[in-house]
């Protein structure tokens, strides 16, 4: 019989856990809450509990399962040590060798969530068939994740991936919240295009769809706007999009990657999203015509699950 | 007998050659010319005959040499394959192997001569007990090299460590040579300091011992000005040192290296410049206090032979 794998991705509110074939097949998921109290104390025994429980009732040994990865929301050093998990209360921990004690010493991996996710879109995503990604998490924040190899860049002081901060706007005056300015995360994520739609708004007087009711503008509304061809909103587009393209343009010409899969739910807005980026990103890669591609995820919330079981296969 | 390796880096004049023990002691280093007629097609010939004159002088079987490196100075995708090379006159062609040809079949690996070179700073240069460093070359252009886990990361379409040509700057106007605007190396290469400083003279009445005679104003004078205090040399050092800054910044949140190697001519400008190039990385890097340190580079023109050398030992 052949061997299974199971991949965790551990969120602030919910975990995700994944049974798969070694082939990466997805034979069942299920989610737990995730227990923040007391520093986080009762996640991976919660964890290890409900993996126990369902190998019971599919009636699969331990002794059938590979191993194990886990993604969490916060850096984890290459050796698998994590400081601090400011999302988890985590301080000071070894969470893969916790996890291991806890089902029989099977072979558990720990990386950071949007890594781990990149590995997952590089497994079967929007970089399936490749070895080297570069995944952009378009979320609430930036994320990122660089797979080289098939194998999750963690880099030496856990800031490999974070392509959110990458600085790219001399002109920004607020402060992210990473203690720097100008991040890519500032203008690039949701909450950063509708900031940026805002401000468009606050200096100028031009018509737009945006200017008519809702109290709360969201990134979706500018990216629909835009779709709909509304000029400011193309405008906030065409900002964005630079700032996207001319980051991917730097990460391109450094660590050179078969693809870039966008991800996260700015994503959503598709092709379009995927052309205003591409426009901005190959006057930038002038070098060669030969070129990392741009593209989008594929798995969306599976993408972590899939990633940390994928972790344990190199 | 210990065995010992060979790293051979073919510039455009000339061809330096070193013989090593495998721990990285220089036995002999010598040059040949580079003979480019002909579509550089006698250039792998003279390598090799003057590799085996020397073996036989040293008395050295080829059976105690456990392969030789190759630097080549243009892009070299990752299984060796040089589509072209400009410098060389060199077209469709697979140097690693007719060079292995012509030196009784040893193994012989080909790369990138700004990649090898930061190979070599990792393995006796500046970056010497690190695994995990990014080169930066501070010469006519800006090169780059990317070493990851002591391996040379050449990218998926030869792009790897091409940091000269990161767009950093959206307000330039003149083109790069790679055919892009606003590069790393339109400001920060030897060539662009002294263009930096020739464009602040002519944009202001600031009084400047750049403004005295000198037919040529180079990187050099620049710097020598700047570290006695010239006002308007320190202004132009710290708008390079911005761009570089920011550009190692955008590098250590996505690449993480242990460390970054400045080398090149520009460089022995020494601890001055990499003082200016901190205070203007360390803002951009905020999301840690654990983050990639910057150097000197150690072994000037003798890296390429070095990084060869150690390409055979992994």
């Amino acid at each position: 019989m052949e061997k299974k794998c199971i991949g965790v991705d551990v969120g602030g509110t919910t975990v995700k856990i994944g049974l798969f074939e070694v082939s990466g097949e997805l034979l069942k998921k299920w989610e737990i809450p995730t227990r923040k109290e007391e520093q986080g104390k009762y996640i991976l025994d919660d964890v290890a509990a409900s993996i126990l429980e369902v190998l019971k009732q599919e009636e699969i040994s331990l002794e059938q399962i590979c191993g194990a990865g886990l993604g969490v929301p916060g850096p984890v050093k290459k050796d698998g040590y994590v400081e601090v998990c400011v999302n988890l209360g985590w301080k000071d921990r070894r969470p893969s060798e916790e996890l291991s004690h806890l089902l029989g010493n099977i072979p558990v991996l720990c990386g950071n969530d949007a890594n781990v996710a990149a590995l997952g879109e590089m497994w079967k995503g929007g970089g399936e068939g490749y070895t080297d990604i570069v995944m952009v998490t378009l979320g609430t924040g930036v994320g990122g994740g660089v797979i080289l190899d098939e194998k999750i860049l963690s880099g030496r002081h856990g800031l490999g991936g974070e392509i959110g901060h990458i600085h790219i706007r001399d002109e920004e005056t607020e402060h992210c919240n990473c203690g720097g300015v100008g991040c890519l995360e500032q203008v690039a994520s949701a909450t950063g295009i509708a900031r940026e739609a805002r401000r468009k708004m606050a200096s100028c007087d031009q018509h737009s769809v945006l200017r008519a009711a809702k109290e709360v503008l969201t990134a979706k509304d500018v990216l629909d706007a835009a779709k709909e061809g509304d000029k400011l909103a193309l405008e906030v587009m065409e900002t964005v999009g630079h700032y996207l393209g001319v980051a991917l343009s730097q990460i391109a010409v450094t660590v050179d990657p078969d693809i870039f899969v966008i991800g996260g739910g700015v994503s959503k807005a598709g092709q379009f999203l995927i052309d205003i980026i591409e426009r901005h990103y190959k006057p930038y890669v002038a070098i060669s015509q030969d070129r990392a591609k741009i593209g989008l995820a594929k798995l969306g919330n599976d993408a972590g699950i899939y990633g940390a079981a994928r972790m344990v296969l190199n």
